[in-house]
């Protein structure tokens, strides 16, 4: 069976220096020349898109799309994870008042909660008789949050991939239990975040934001933090740029991570995750 | 600025239903018709690689990986995770070790470790005299564990663009403190799983694995696990044949699920995961 890898990787429409420059800001580190194609020119472009317009997506995207996140890996194959595709506006409008009723919830054509699911096991041990301990431990929460995101995130590339855009929703964590109601989940099934899927309504698209320098975020054998503050205090004006040309308010980096986790007031409830997700089945022992 | 989307997808090497009936295995539900291109391919041909060529990789490899993974999404924009580069044979050797000794962690060219890090914002707090209050909750830690694995899958989709292959080693999580002393990690900083890249060894990419059908992983509206028992009995066999051609034993999906998660035996010390966390700095309030 020939290998993906057999097939010339198809060539970009932009340069690599392009790309990263547009990934890291203007006047971020250089970084040395490397392998450039359409795969990694797909994946570089990505912005997440807050409006959409309403147009249904061609038949089969859904069907592109599982089969893609599917084609992720999954810890030991145990798929602990499951998509929920939520069309009654109702419903959507209910998820959009959990999560600081952010509109484009209601508008995207195509809206899915990515759930970290350890009851398809668990119904299995049920079935053979054998209780399924290992389930009752905070590791099993995690691989099936780890295999929900590692399957979202082929999702989000393969929407990139028909021309869709989209964005994550983790605030649907700030009331996990309503959600779960809403979607009829089982004991051991939560919502870990939703994701808006649609075409980009025209000038939502926006720029792609800069991320910190490669130097902040890779080490060599040992962590070393010797040089960041140089390297933030660097990155913090491309971010204001970038925020004043693109967003509501004009903030640096260093400010918007203060604003969001120095204090527990734009946390929205999800100090109490632990409390849902025992309360949702979850052991976490 | 031109979107992605507004350059036309390359054209796939195979059909779309023959990728579908790699990733479902012979005799799986038919899918409808849908969207097809290279990118799709790509992501659609994907198989996790347990041996490797010791061939070094291209020049600008690593960043190329790396630029991709920070071009996934991140919470609020924390960027909340790292990566380690790990070239030390010894360092290697005693990660194989934590990690059931896989083999490939001492032969893969390149080895990284995915970390969830809150450490960067915790300095960033301590640089401006803030205490980061939000980040002694699950709510962050399961953030950073997100936000590593949206990085490390757009790495993997990265690497396998450019005809590379992977595999993910979670059995780093088999002794978290360990590993931390090998990287030498601060406070608030773990590896959640491991990253093995390379070119494949002769005959060690293997087939396509197939996973459940959509129909037992995707939900319209509600749960519904009705139809679930029908639909893994009908994916076993398919499990078995894979099995069969392409892994030591041929056990179907039940079984290794029950011989998984139906006991501690095979659970690798990841019943500790919670109190490894506790000790290395996150508070999981």
């Amino acid at each position: 069976m020939p290998a993906a890898a057999a097939t010339p990787a198809p060539a970009a429409s932009i340069p690599r220096a392009e790309a990263l420059a547009r990934r890291y800001g203007p006047g971020a580190p250089a970084l040395p020349d490397g392998p450039w194609n359409a795969h990694l020119e797909l994946l570089l472009s990505h912005r997440s898109v807050r409006g959409y317009l309403p147009d249904p997506l061609p038949p089969g995207t859904l069907e592109t799309l599982v089969a893609a996140a599917q084609s992720a890996a999954t810890s030991s194959n145990l798929q602990s994870w499951s998509v929920a595709v939520v069309e009654d506006p109702a419903a959507r409008d209910a998820l959009a008042r959990i999560a600081s009723n952010q509109k484009h919830i209601r508008e995207c054509p195509l809206f899915l909660v990515f759930l970290a699911d350890l009851s398809r096991n668990r119904r299995l041990g049920d079935r053979a008789g054998q209780e399924m301990v290992a389930l009752d431990y905070l590791e099993s929460f995690l691989v099936a949050a780890i295999d929900a995101a590692l399957a979202a995130q082929n999702a989000v590339v393969a929407a990139e991939a028909m021309g869709l855009s989209t964005v994550y929703i983790g605030a649907l964590r700030n009331d996990p239990e309503a959600v779960a109601r809403l979607l009829g989940l089982p004991p051991g099934c939560v919502g870990v975040f939703g994701l808006c899927v649609g075409r980009a309504a025209p000038g939502a698209e926006g720029e792609v934001k800069p991320r910190l320098p490669q130097q902040a975020i890779v080490f060599r054998g040992r962590h070393d933090a010797t040089q960041e503050a140089a390297l933030v205090a660097a990155y913090d004006p491309r971010m204001e740029d970038f925020s004043r040309r693109n967003e509501v308010s004009a903030d640096g980096w260093a400010r918007r991570v203060l604003a969001r986790v120095g204090t527990l007031a734009n946390f929205g409830g999800r100090e109490k995750l632990g409390a849902a997700l025992r309360a949702l089945g979850f052991a976490l022992k």
